[in-house]
């Protein structure tokens, strides 16, 4: 193979590609990324053991050349940190010999020892039971109100993933949760398959890799939800997820009927006040968060350090005075996850989940369970 | 004690003396910071157990009010954070009870437990042997000149620091050596005690925390040096550095006398290309420079991953072609260090030590030993 290529095409898409590499992998092919040159363009693919990543730099925009088709296998690391620090606005990649990729940059000449190609992992199949086409801007928005309260310990592995399902009336939903506290998005999707659909199980990690390939992305992503994949297509970037295995827990219960309490707050003033109050919280960031009519009061009080209050005053609300701890790092990220200017808080007495909603927006739910204490 | 200051003045008087709280030291006062409110304004004190700093919040330039006197010792990581997040321009302090200190900000109060200020150390007496005043932005620039150049091992403690010592024309040197590479630094300073000092050394560390604080000042450093300490101060700030003890070695004879080839480059050219080739050197950085005319060809190698070659033509050469290796990381280390967009590299032979000298300036020297390859 022989390509040429502008420098700040060829770093995006490995900065790309680098997300799915595993530096540290004991397959040695899995720190590599594949370069296949073809009539069309190179493709650049990556894979650790539960997510591949292929980009598809085209001949299109006049950026690459094929000088001759072909492919080889080389370390990522250093074929990114290569390409970042080259001096040059061209950059040439040649398998001079067996094996070994010329790179020409300048005045710089580098030779990477490769590895065959035909080891590299291929791309999976999806066999999808579901298609369907999401604007990428909402996908990274679904992705970042759930995917923060998943499990990060893999005592049950299915909770350190998203589970995607579809509710009674059709619609598209995203859950996770890691016992405590719990996150649920439901979308308007246009599914073309919604009969026969088994919920599945995303890695968050792997969404939130997705969530930053996404960012400031404009155009809509095509997703394609098999058995064993989810792959996620949008620009020129194809994200191959693996799924978990194991049925997800039943949330239909989660959210508490008749809260006897609802106090509407300004998002922002409660996260600010929580960042202050929780410095001197313990290490279960234990908050304790009471009303008298519509002032909210905060404490928290860290042993042989000292204690703090925080007042401020709330929107609206209904309902008795709730005096009630909880774990203040985890409201601070579900009110920031949920990304509204104004949320209910509604309340069913002191040892009940708590129920956090976006102000007029009932696609999104939160709980979290409270702290019991003395 | 009492005392209402702005937000932002107290913010950045707390940011300057953190750099000396130890937050893990086995005594817990260190971890504090000692609050004095006096009759012209406020001190802020912090000392690990090898350097001290002093703020000096005065009264004068009315951001600061004080409502009454006294003194208190907080945990300096609780009081920083709180001050930083604090919502409100004005901050008060107050001593409410026994060792309590008490901040309102906003609608927040915070109760902190304190220590007791007499237990805080106090601060050194110099008894200077040696006073001087040196234009702030020059003693940032000496001391980035040469510190970098120190040793990182504690095996030899004393090279851990920067010495600094009067030549023989009266002239104040800094020097730094780990052993491998040395640093020299020579000023022209108005010394009113030149006759009996003896050259001290002073904690590498200490001097990258100082430059911190001077980075961006333009006025005057008072420095004073002692026998077990040195003093400087720079508009608000005191630093006080213990000194180590042991005798630094001679480093007349370090500079080859009579260099065989010498080779003019232009700085920044050098400094990228040994960062692209250093990209594929093994774990001692090495690589090889060799001369053809004015070409200079720098190499690497890393077994099994693969090699690089650049060529960068330099501007002047005298001499003989030159062949030899060295570690790169430290080459890009000196001409970074050196500041001076040309620089002149003399070689005295493959194996002995190469003198780095900016091009112009006699007053700033580095030497570089070799790595000696088959």
């Amino acid at each position: 193979m022989r390509i040429s290529a502008s420098q700040d095409t060829l770093h995006h898409a490995l900065q790309n590609v680098m997300k799915a590499v595993s530096p540290h992998c004991l397959v040695p092919i899995l720190s590599g990324i594949k370069l296949t040159a073809h009539a069309g363009g190179l493709s650049l693919s990556s894979s650790n053991t539960h997510m591949m990543i292929q980009y598809e730099l085209s001949l299109e925009d006049g950026k690459l050349e094929i000088l001759s088709t072909g492919s080889i296998v080389v370390p990522a690391a250093y074929l990114s940190e290569i390409v970042r620090k080259s001096p040059s606005e061209q950059v040439t990649l040649e398998v001079t010999e067996h094996l070994i990729l010329t790179i020409r940059a300048g005045s710089s000449v580098y030779r990477l020892c490769g590895m065959d190609p035909l080891d590299f992992p291929g791309m999976p199949e999806a066999n999808p039971s579901l298609r369907f086409a999401i604007p990428s801007p909402l996908l990274h928005k679904v992705i970042k109100q759930v995917v923060f309260a998943v499990s990060a310990s893999e005592h049950r592995p299915v909770l350190t993933g998203v589970s995607c399902q579809l509710d009674k009336m059709g619609r598209f939903r995203f859950l996770a949760t890691d016992g405590i506290r719990f996150a649920s998005r439901t979308t308007e999707l246009s599914v073309n398959a919604r009969a026969g659909f088994t919920p599945i199980t995303i890695p968050g990690k792997n969404l939130n890799e997705l969530a930053k390939l996404l960012l400031g992305e404009q155009g809509t992503t095509e997703v394609a939800l098999g058995e064993s994949w989810a792959i996620f297509k949008t620009g020129n970037v194809m994200v191959y997820s693996a799924l978990i295995e194991g049925t997800y827990p039943s949330v239909e219960n989660f959210i508490p009927a008749s809260p006897t309490t609802e106090v509407l707050v300004h998002a922002e003033d409660l996260i600010q006040a929580i960042e202050r109050v929780t410095l001197l919280a313990d290490k279960s960031h234990l908050l304790r968060f009471h009303t008298t009519g519509k002032r909210i009061t905060l404490t928290a009080r860290t042993a042989e350090i000292g204690d703090v209050s925080e007042e401020l005053i709330m929107e609206h609300r209904t309902g008795a005075d709730i005096d009630i701890s909880f774990n203040g790092k985890y409201m601070r990220d579900i009110l920031r996850s949920a990304d509204s200017p104004r949320t209910t808080l509604k309340f069913t007495g002191r040892l009940s989940p708590i129920h956090i909603e976006p102000y007029n927006d009932a696609q999104t739910a939160y709980i979290l369970t409270p702290i019991r204490t003395q």
